[in-house]
């Protein structure tokens, strides 16, 4: 486990970190991939790692109590993905599905957690960030309405 | 300025919070009724204060490049309202508007900032409970999909 500092450095969730903050992220990180129809995880599953999607797309599958899962979402590119994991009750809202090769980083959410009470500012510039990609979500939502 | 510790406690943002936090944030919250009608913020307007609804109906009311404004969303009883405007660019992303007489604990947004920069914990907490809010609005949305 570990990746280069310079990965950590490029995405958009850690701007703003000093070095020792990034360096201690880079040491807790995977980097890895999976080839299309591979599952990330499942909706209702304990959330044990949180995706940063470097590279593909995938899609986000929603299962309500009347439906089967279908396709409410997809995310491509750089982002953050399985983030409900990371607040209470640290499950994911939904099942999410490689739609083509994907490069992912991969951080378990307990050394992330450790990581955040050493570092908070770690955590507060995460959580910020999750923030403003869940109001993107909802604008596009309510661009539909 | 100021209110009573024992308000601020109730709201389960600040849950878990030592009794020293719960004491600064009481020192920067004021409580304010409002009459039916009464505008809190407009949409793309900086964002000077944020929200804690106590009691009362506020709707939020969403303007796109091509629409009128029209009501996406209503917010009933205890909860966080203008949060948007705590993560960058710190701007309201919609209209929100009282429907009944409303009671609100309002906390200016640059005197939390200072707060938050003394004990992060508090910052942590509250966006967690932000994230938590924004996700229930998501699957809100998936289950009309």
């Amino acid at each position: 486990m570990a990746v280069d500092i310079s990965l950590i450095k490029k995405l958009s969730c850690f701007q703003g970190l000093t070095k020792d903050k990034l360096d201690a992220i880079s040491q807790i990180s995977n980097s890895v991939c999976y080839l299309p129809g591979h599952i990330l995880f499942e909706q209702g599953q304990k959330g044990k790692t949180l995706y940063f999607l470097i590279d593909g797309d995938v899609e986000v599958l929603f299962k309500s109590a009347y439906t089967d899962p279908r396709r409410v979402d997809m995310i491509s590119g750089a982002e953050l993905v399985g983030c409900s994991a990371m607040v209470p009750p640290y499950t994911y809202k939904a099942t999410e599905q490689c739609l083509t090769e994907v490069e992912v980083l991969e951080i378990e959410l307990e050394a992330l957690r450790n990581l955040i009470e050493k570092y908070p500012q770690i955590g507060l510039k995460m959580q910020e960030h999750v923030i403003k990609i869940l109001y993107d979500r909802i604008l596009h939502f309510r661009h539909q309405i």
